[in-house]
């Protein structure tokens, strides 16, 4: 579908690499007033008074993505959302983002602009700035690397590493989706290749595809618990999956975790589909990933104040470093959480 | 040579995408009050008075760089290099870097901690922090991007529009050698291809190799114009060769220029070797790029304060827009100069 074969599409080398840097960015607008210069000159400028934090991400085809079943829109969309989340793990403010790519030839310039039509979507709804970046080829697929910049009073920055015994472990949204979304759309391609005529009918999954297909970041989490007056004393955001994402907190706080079963949000599209796949929806919950959803530590004496908000949810408590960290079944056993979580070096290994 | 079929090499499964990273980065310190937090959370933490600049490339295996005559360790060094070029080109001290690599699994371990040791030396040497970054696997190949963080007073901030007509425009160092570098470098590889028993003779081309292999970034130029009272009107790094640098200048200054062939600060060795590959030294350093040299523009009540510096040389001078921009040949001819640059989409294009 991609290949450039139809003669009406725009091969990249039309434009060279800059005029196809200036055709991609020039419908973006600056928004805030701490961007200084963007996109054009040597580097961009950003002058801002709080803390900054940066993060970047590396997204290639065929490890990452598969563009079989993700448009170019919509993964234009995730490349900026999935770095955005890391910065509003920080309980920082979004506010730039520089967007490098590598394409082989087979791409036109059609489908750079499906990809740079996501990306700007997502910084419309998310008001971040494109500041820069590179267009490059590649001898094969496409790469896209994100750097994200937010800014954070120094006294409002959370690490991982804050979390004490005792603290309430909080995690925001449902988990699990995105993965099972994906493993759809997986089982879905294997039938197209036997039948490419067929049409899927998709519709009791819609939430699960829009999960791995269109994930969101947590904006709305920072504004929530400043509004809410809790800062929480740990956070990292859900990416490579929570059983991951709890052991990297507890490394870095040097505390345990009772994380218990029967409080894990499971979406009940999510839990049905398990059953579909005849999965253990707690495994692909704790192992999943991609679910940019946000996971903090909170002292108990702010539980009041998050108790039944339909954002969050408590999971469970964090235990001294020696008590190590635990999974507390339904049938109330204790089983050492390992991490499990998506590992890009090894594509292969079980995720049960 | 790279293939992992040597049984004492370390595969990249072994580790994971975190204990990767940190076995990579273990050896790293931060050496910037600014740096408030280093790799390890969702996040690095930067805090700046004054503006920050940040520069972002993407260097891809098959198209910026060959293996085959790029030592790793080297090409992590140049990653480095190559991005605080830009930084310099603002005027800005270089500070942080993230660095992203995607590796297919024929990289052993071993040669990632090659990589990362040349990113070491550049770090040590340029004085800048390695902030952050993610490690994961390519479907085919070696990708590295590198993001650059600098900072400069705003009233120090040199952008590439500020020339005016009448100011001169100068050049750092000597230009057009990394290209015949690399061209030597491609000779070796043919001539290897046919006898992979002869040992090359690269004693003659000492400069023109490392140029190619271990380019240099002028973070010496901001000091030396603060020194000698000169702040320049407009600058440019030289990457994709003086003759598109130029026309940056030009396009973002509104203005045009003289370049006076017989002004170009070439090397002997580079002009003996134009000689032996029959090639003219003027065309090669007009668009060879990769010198990361720096390119400005000063005002002509400036001339006093660097004249005679063996670092900078003038090359020509601005003139109205309106008045174009031509190479002024030593027939004293005028042609005018067209971007002939370096295009990553186009790698067949007639460079001469």
């Amino acid at each position: 579908m991609l290949k450039n074969k139809d003669e009406s599409r725009t091969p990249l080398s039309e434009f060279g690499e800059f005029g196809l840097i200036d055709h991609l960015t020039k419908h973006f607008e600056i928004k805030h007033e701490t961007t200084v210069k963007g996109i054009g000159d040597d580097a961009a400028i950003v002058q801002e008074d709080r803390q900054l934090v940066v993060t970047t991400d590396l997204l290639v085809e065929g490890v990452h993505f598969d563009l079989s079943y993700m448009p170019l829109k919509h993964l234009g969309y995730k490349a900026v959302v999935v770095n955005l989340s890391d910065v509003y793990a920080m309980n920082a403010e979004a506010k730039q983002i520089t967007v490098s790519i590598a394409v082989s030839n087979r791409f036109p310039v059609e489908a750079l602009e499906e990809l740079y039509a996501g990306i700007k979507t997502a910084c419309d709804i998310y008001k971040v700035d494109l500041i820069g970046g590179d267009t490059t080829s590649s001898m094969t697929g496409l790469i896209i690397s994100v750097t994200a910049i937010g800014s954070v009073a120094a006294e409002e920055v959370v690490l991982r590493s804050g979390a004490q015994a005792n603290d309430l472990l909080v995690v925001t949204g449902d988990i699990g989706a995105a993965y099972m979304g994906l493993q759809v759309l997986e089982r879905e391609k294997e039938v197209y290749k036997v039948n490419p005529n067929m049409q899927p009918d998709l519709e009791e999954y819609t939430y699960l595809l829009e999960r791995q297909l269109k994930p969101e970041a947590r904006k709305d989490i920072r504004e929530l618990l400043k509004a809410l007056e809790v800062k929480p004393t740990a956070m990292i955001d859900v990416s490579d999956g929570l059983s991951s994402e709890i052991l990297h907190l507890c490394k870095q706080s040097q505390v345990g975790c009772n994380l218990y079963e029967v409080k894990l949000p499971l979406d009940p599209q999510f839990i049905s589909v398990c059953e579909e796949f005849e999965v253990d929806s707690t495994t692909m919950a704790l192992n999943g990933g991609e679910d940019y959803e946000l996971l903090f530590t909170i002292s108990t004496s702010d539980f009041d104040k998050i108790k039944g908000n339909p954002n969050l949810t408590v999971v469970g408590h964090m235990t001294p470093e020696n008590e190590g960290v635990h999974l507390i079944t339904r049938a109330n056993t204790k089983i050492p959480i390992v991490a499990r979580g998506w590992n890009a070096f090894n594509k292969e290994e079980d995720q049960e």
